[in-house]
């Protein structure tokens, strides 16, 4: 008898991770750099209990708290989260409309149904090379097609990206892209952080080869890490820059705006923010704005995953946003973070051998290590298996590359994780990786 | 230029009842028994102020619960979730297992998610007919077909079933049927509750055709008003109860176990249930029980939409079970429930013509009306219009029906919710709903 699961239940792999995430728990004295959590120690315990015992304290503001809400999600957080978005965009006036906002569970959840409103079976979405693995994952379950686009330390490589849309005009496939998909802010895995010219001229470029695509061609940017930049962020980096000459940036001083900041952003920026790593990760609301007609199908389609997200979690977000609370928190995070981040440089500058080249963040929770071309980090390789065996984790970089058969996939790469491990653990975890690279590389 | 939108964004349709409710919201004085709401009153306002005090007075507790968790979700909500359904059933022994169960955003999610597991566009599911219309709208969405199954006050129509069953098997259209959808507890909309023996027999008929389709047939039962009974569940009823004679039917004391205390049950029933519901809406935690491989391919789906629910709600209700605090706001939801369908038993007697045939549920959160046929109380109908024009709105039964070619879509049902609406809501809504009938009925 054959299964009855549909081609998607029979195709959809095992998150690529998973099994990192069960060998680290198997092992209690294995210092994870690998997990992609926040940091326990700064999570909002207080200001949650707080919040929500104001909230539950009458039935006037308990009850809407705890009844159904609307699909597309409250309207007071759908307002707070457009006027702090354009707080955080400088004041532009823009495309941050509460009526083109969806509140969703997690940004995860709003990336899944992008997906789902935008892409066919086949289709192809253009991503970094390397991108956000649980996005590769959510393309591999859809028998989605990728094609990475180069990525530097201040965003993709323009060049690529153009040469990338001219080759799939010339193919015939460009009618089968639908989106470049564009981690903004302190990028998971690598730390970059686009600049906003590199994504004006995404956009543009976008825009010039809609025309041969026949449709429109969305750059959908995912700006999780946002609010966790701790330091100026580092400006124009082409230059590569060793563990050991790491501190000559040069910097700005603050996040650039966002795309939707652009002209022809209301038409075609999708935009997917997140409260849970900034605030609480166990909070899972995240938001997504949209241009319509994307905007009516995602929120279709959220009417049939959930209709709605709990309202109870965007009552407390809502309350947080507007007491301030949220800020607070925000600004202690980035503080910890900020902390942690220096622990981790100076335990690498020490550890690391000088052939390690790292990509440090102004924010979010990853460095990035890239090993001298030709030694692997990868999942089989000798590196990773003799980290394992001294009680060290780190996400080989290869599982952060979309599946495009027009380029190797690169397997010299470790992304390092600051996020929850504690300080000294960043210090031994460190330590350890520094000594068996120094004996492989 | 085209849309850039795939052929699911493209094809979903609004959700059935979403201008029902903007209708609602636009006129202040109308009463609803439309809505699937809850009732605001008995919302667990207290108890969940005092439980989440009590996860967020330590970091102890709190961290957890406000840190990300495991995709499946939190082991101790899922142990609690297995000893919860086993007392609910009796004691059994049976596939209530932690490790096949998954916890969700709601039932809705779980839903949602078994049917991107199991069915291809072009798959069929049978369903009751009438049967809960969001289901129907995710099947549409997905380009699922469906076939309607006869439902009786006790459950489905077995002869109905293995005639459907021994059609699409000569039709050849059997391998594409991949699982019976059944709500079984106080169903929405008409009330119905399915005996465990109407359970036993379908999911032998379905066994019985398994070879002839080459695959698995699983039962899938939504249990998402189970725990909302408030009096003797109406045992088997096949003979017509008028508005008027509601009273003599003969009783059991108890709901019925789940299909998952059947023999077979482990390999092919999936349960969804949910907290939601009995406890609190905006709480959004539901949950699924599988067996394999739909588990897995559930769960790595689940990894796409959001790798886990909120742990914050998580926590929130496990420690609502292990206090019993759970358990008595679930007794104070069924107490407040049987008083406000007691007083829409007797408006709907003073005032509904004799002729309406009433399905008087045993619990959930509606009333289901059946005008003699040829009489139509659908969306265009001269009745639902009236209905509007004296501000008093309920689901035409229609929209419960499934696209299924081979008969008719009845519209002559109305669903009518006492949930949300207050005692005087209830009475005033019946009665001007009651003159409208007897104006064209």
């Amino acid at each position: 008898m054959k299964t009855a699961l549909s081609a998607l239940g029979q195709r959809t792999a095992p998150p690529a991770i998973s099994w990192l995430i069960k060998y680290a728990l198997s092992r209690p004295k294995l210092i994870s750099l690998a997990a992609g959590f926040t940091d326990n120690a700064t999570l909002p315990v207080e200001i949650s209990r707080k919040l929500l015992d104001e909230i539950l304290r009458t039935p006037k503001t308990g009850q809407p708290a705890l009844q159904y809400g609307t699909t597309a999600g409250e309207e007071k957080l759908r307002q707070l989260t457009a006027s702090h978005l354009q707080k955080l965009d400088g004041g532009h006036d823009s495309a941050h409309a509460p009526e083109h906002t969806i509140i969703t569970g997690g940004s995860q959840q709003f990336l899944y149904m992008t997906l789902e409103a935008l892409c066919d079976q086949g289709d192809i979405m253009l991503v970094e090379d390397p991108t956000y693995f649980v996005f590769l994952s959510i393309l591999q379950s859809r028998g989605i097609k990728s094609r990475g686009v180069k990525l530097e330390r201040d965003g993709i490589n323009l060049a690529h990206l153009e040469k990338l849309l001219e080759r799939l005009k010339k193919s015939g496939e460009l009618r089968r892209v639908k989106a470049l998909y564009l981690v903004t802010y302190f990028q998971n895995p690598t730390g970059a952080t686009t600049t906003l010219a590199k994504k004006r001229a995404a956009l543009k470029l976008l825009k010039k080869y809609e025309r041969a695509a026949g449709h429109p061609i969305y750059l959908l940017e995912d700006a999780a890490y946002r609010e966790l930049f701790f330091a100026p962020v580092a400006a124009v980096c082409d230059r590569r820059s060793s563990a050991h000459g790491r501190r000559s940036q040069t910097a700005t001083t603050e996040t650039p705006p966002t795309a939707l900041t652009l002209p022809g952003a209301k038409a075609r920026v999708i935009y997917a923010g997140t409260y849970s790593k900034p605030f609480a990760t166990g909070v899972r609301v995240g938001f997504g704005i949209l241009p319509e007609p994307v905007y009516t199908a995602v929120l279709r389609i959220k009417g049939n995953h959930d209709f709605g997200t709990a309202n109870l979690l965007q009552h407390l977000l809502a309350r947080a946003l507007a007491s301030g609370d949220y800020d607070q928190q925000v600004a202690k995070a980035r503080k910890n973070y900020a902390r942690k981040a220096a622990v981790m440089r100076r335990a690498l500058a020490e550890h690391f051998p000088a052939c390690v080249e790292i990509w440090e963040a102004g924010g979010g929770l990853y460095f990035w290590a890239r090993l001298p071309k030709g030694i692997s980090s990868g999942v089989n390789s000798k590196i990773f298996q003799a980290a394992l065996k001294n009680d060290v984790l780190y996400v080989p970089g290869e599982l952060c590359y979309a599946d495009d058969s027009s380029r190797r996939k690169p397997d010299n790469e470790m992304r390092i994780s600051f996020g929850n491990a504690s300080e000294e653990n960043i210090r031994v975890g460190i330590a350890r990786l520094g000594a068996v690279l120094k004996r492989f590389a």
